[in-house]
């Protein structure tokens, strides 16, 4: 079967010798996930995502959701695709087994997301939803709620849904006025509009379960006076059997640009007065509880818009070596023959870039996954304390400066196949729409190089930051064994020696009251960093390969791996002396965008 | 009058204060074209495209082209807009007046078309190829072609397309097999099918000319063997009146990401053995005019993603003076208010950027049209000869470099919005979809990179180069005499010679052998060069604002010409250590994109 969606052996590569993951069973909390019980995983979730979940993405595009008097109707390959997803048993891969999930390593489950996610991402967003709404009941439902919702959830009988954004507050969450009532049974009425609700609407469950931010009322203004509340779209008898309708209305879906077959729904709440939800956790104290699922959600988006730029990777490389056209650059003879596009110069740079880049964002995201499984199995609460800050730290870069690479990556992959790129019967097209929004939700990208910078940056005296450089210290000195690698190493410490220059600049011009400037070249700072673990990355690869190649066991993989020899030099000698481009305009600190006068930029 | 699609001053302040486009009036090719006359274009342009042109952008999206047995049927709003334009003779602005045209100089042409393309450009298509047909025509047709053609042409009563690429033959033009059998009569019967033909099939015109590249029977294989005919789709009896239909038979028409407004249509000729053309020029000589044709419409394509950018940035800005989300950054108080999104540090950020890319590309592309017009007033065959080196030097950095900033700007644009702007209600995501086509018609921009370092750059011992230096050095020497602009001179002249650098180490590497990994760094090369071009462009305006504010002439405009200078400091001072560190990255001469064994690709 050829490649699509990710190269096995790349998975397996980062899966089993640069993770590890098999260690993981070591701990009595994954004692049943050896090495084979893992590729088994693997193997089926493959299987299941070529045959049955890729054939829907097309689909999921054309078809898209249809709304029509406030109900929502996916596709119908969606529906099969569907059981045959929950009959599997993926929908709740690491969940707690407890509560009927499969009790996977994260970095397994990464994996297998891998391949489902880059068969069709807007099918499994409405899995992914449901993940993260049953991990909000999961840590602060009440023993009821649990009982009631996380069995039916995980197994996907029941779907979930997040609802913060509404018309006057997007990134702004502290502007929203959805309110909550408390009713003598504990309850709450629950009344407002939301908009941008993904997986909002569905015929894909028999219910769908709202956690909704919504504010009590006489509850202070902005984020303090935020509560979460746990709306189901029908509502859930004490019995677990289902009851009336919980005024929950669907009123619209978005037409988008891309992921056509997920609903983006606009929800009215209560718009009959007979909308109830239960408390989540503390009054006031939503946000925080929503930060669990948005960090979640960000590392998700992470892996979505990196799932788009693998396929399109995959797809190039198979149109590179079989579209014919032109004649090698080198060849003299006047009749020489038109080659496979691979062998021209500039496709080859497109190819590897978008290699280099699509292996240091797998390798980031399995090894973000592999720190959560740590974090889970941590007894020591300082070990654990170092692998929270660094998912922490790592978080914004996953969702920020990935699905940044992602979309890069996706549009050199249209660029490989000319023409044929911006056709519809093509799949390239549609990565690129449906990788776009990863960009935008859960916090533009924006956003995450704000939280980078201005608060886990400077955090707890820069803690996070320094741990992560350790890590990166580690492998550098690992990788410096091998002669080769040396010198590509001496230039990734040399940045990494920079970048705590620069976090130090930027700390002190954030200090010295330079706020608005220190921010506007926030992104620039996600950008430096982002480029620095994927140096990481892609060296630690390449010293796990040099490795490999030196004892020489692995003779059937030694393309592979001079390969991650060949994308570690590339990305080194190719990208980092932009990077100590970027630091120095940062170093620069040019004020104009600040101080340029608003009508400066132009007539209103 | 919000400002929408371009902004009116900055139209202005290219045309008369930049490039002095009423001085081309002291020359009796262009006498009548005087300021007065030029800002009365400018504004009827302006009033036409708001009004009439822009309101059709979205059903060109929405309803866009269809399909039914052989017909194509555009929007009905399209064929409002198109008489209107054509009544406006709008058709054939900068066109010999012999011919139909106006006269125009091309500056003010293109000043126009930036207002025309922005409000729509998959409708400006039809006009845009058009003219490259009739310019075929006017260069290499008979005086019988001139005059059965030219007028139905220009009045846009008859439109044009360009017939080159073949399911095999794309990029490589060369492998094309549409054939051509001379008739006794002198005409050629013409068999072959042709795919991806911009308005290759429509309603809007009573005919359609297809410059058609075919190969003659027992001519030489390749490039060399191709000789270009025109193709009408219903043939023109000798008394100019509409003959038969001639066998050019739409088979149907693509499904694309964006420009859904224009045809992309599959043509079958000569099926029924009914279809003849007429040579145009000499036999195996097809490639030489195309050419002339495609640089033509690589100017163009440049312009049109251009457009996309410039209404994209408007748009972002109107919204992020409206939108009102989050605290000002620097706000203590508890309470307050939240502001309008221009003042976040972030957001301005991408304003700039955006603001000063439009803004160098307008420049770059109105210079480009200026340096047209003297060429075809210039006396002095050498000055002559300057303008088109610089022309023909210009072209790919106007194609490939343009499009690729333009699409940076529209996803800038889109993500101004946050979520707004993937969703089709708003014009964002429409403006990244058809931009994305820029990139990738009239040869890829790789192809361009190609052409700019491998014909362009060597070519005639650099002189185009070295012209092109002179011109920038001229700028320099004016803008130093601004204190507070030397420190940016003197960046942009340490890249200049430092581009001279560049090219020097390339070409050498070429003349040794080192042809593909030479060529590994072409799309480099023509970003660099693109950087510097842009400085260039941004100084020159910043040089003609210090100007105009040292004699404070113009109160009025103050803020704006603050704005240019504004924007010069961000781009010198933002962009060109990043364009420093492209340029180590070719000198660093990295071989592992073309040393790598295809294999480490990935498997197959």
């Amino acid at each position: 079967m050829a490649q699509v969606i990710a190269e096995r052996k790349d998975v397996d590569f980062v899966l089993f010798d640069q993770l590890n993951v098999d260690s993981l069973s070591k701990d009595p909390h994954f004692a049943e996930f050896n090495r084979k019980t893992i590729e088994l995983i693997v193997t089926e979730a493959r299987n299941l995502a070529i045959k049955e979940i890729l054939p829907t993405q097309k689909d999921g595009d054309e078809i898209g959701c249809r709304f029509d008097n406030g109900k929502v109707t996916t596709p119908d390959s969606f529906k099969r695709a569907w059981d045959l997803f929950k009959e599997g048993e993926w929908v709740a891969t690491h969940v707690n087994p407890e509560w009927g999930g499969q009790g996977m390593p994260h970095l397994v489950a990464m994996a297998a997301g891998d391949y489902f996610c880059g068969a069709n991402f807007s099918f499994m967003m409405y899995t992914g939803l449901t993940n993260g709404a049953a991990s909000l009941i999961e840590n602060f439902g009440t023993d009821k709620l649990k009982k009631l919702f996380l069995k039916k959830m995980n197994s996907g009988e029941w779907t979930g849904t997040m609802l913060l954004t509404e018309p006057e507050a997007g990134s702004d969450v502290g502007r929203l006025t959805t309110s909550a009532v408390k009713n003598p049974d504990g309850t709450y009425s629950i009344s407002g509009n939301k908009i941008f609700i993904s997986s909002g609407e569905h015929d894909l469950s028999d219910n769908i379960i709202h956690p909704t931010l919504a504010r009590i009322e006489g509850a202070p203004e902005g984020t303090k006076g935020i509560s979460l509340f746990l709306v189901p779209k029908i509502w859930v008898n004490d019995d677990g059997s289902l009851g009336e309708f919980n005024d929950v209305v669907c009123t619209g879906i978005e037409e988008k640009m891309g992921i056509h077959g997920n609903a983006t729904a606009s929800l009215t709440l209560g718009g009959k007065g007979q909308c109830r939800g239960y408390l989540l956790g503390e009054e006031n104290k939503g946000m925080r509880a929503m930060f669990l699922m948005m960090n979640g959600a960000r590392l998700h988006t992470g892996a979505q818009g990196f799932a788009c730029a693998s396929s399109s990777y995959l797809n190039a490389l198979n149109y590179a070596r079989d579209r014919v056209q032109g004649r090698n650059i080198t060849a003299t003879a006047k009749d020489a023959p038109a080659v496979p596009i691979i062998q021209h110069p500039d496709v080859r740079r497109m190819l590897m870039t978008m290699k280099a880049n699509v292996e240091g964002m797998r390798s980031l995201l399995y090894y973000v996954s592999l720190l959560i499984d740590k974090s889970h199995i941590a007894k020591d609460p300082a070990e654990k304390a170092t692998y929270e800050a660094l998912i922490g730290y790592l978080t914004p870069i996953c969702k920020g400066y990935v699905t940044d690479r992602a979309y890069d990556v996706c549009n050199l992959g249209m660029q490989v196949y000319g023409g044929y790129g911006f056709i519809k019967e093509f799949p390239q097209e549609q990565l690129v729409r449906d990788c776009r929004i990863t960009m935008i939700y859960e916090g533009t990208n924006g956003i995450q190089a704000m939280d980078l910078l201005g608060r886990k940056t400077v955090m707890d005296g820069g803690k996070a930051m320094m741990a992560l450089a350790a890590e990166m210290q580690k492998t550098f000195d690992q990788a410096k064994t091998f002669e080769p690698l040396k010198p590509l190493v001496e230039k990734a410490e040399a940045l990494l020696k920079k970048l705590g220059d620069v976090a130090m600049f930027l700390g002190k011009n954030l200090m010295t009251g330079q706020v608005e400037n220190t921010f506007a070249f926030a992104y620039t700072f996600m950008e430096v960093l982002g480029d620095a673990i994927m140096a990481w990355m892609l060296l630690w690869r390449a010293s796990i390969a040099s490795d490999l190649l030196a004892k020489g066991t692995r003779k059937k993989d030694e393309k592979f791996l001079d390969g991650q020899i060949k994308s570690a030099t590339f990305y080194v000698r190719n990208v980092l002396p932009i990077t100590h481009g970027k630091i120095e305009t940062i170093m620069d600190n040019c004020c104009s965008a600040i101080e340029m006068d608003d009508e400066s930029f132009g007539a209103k």
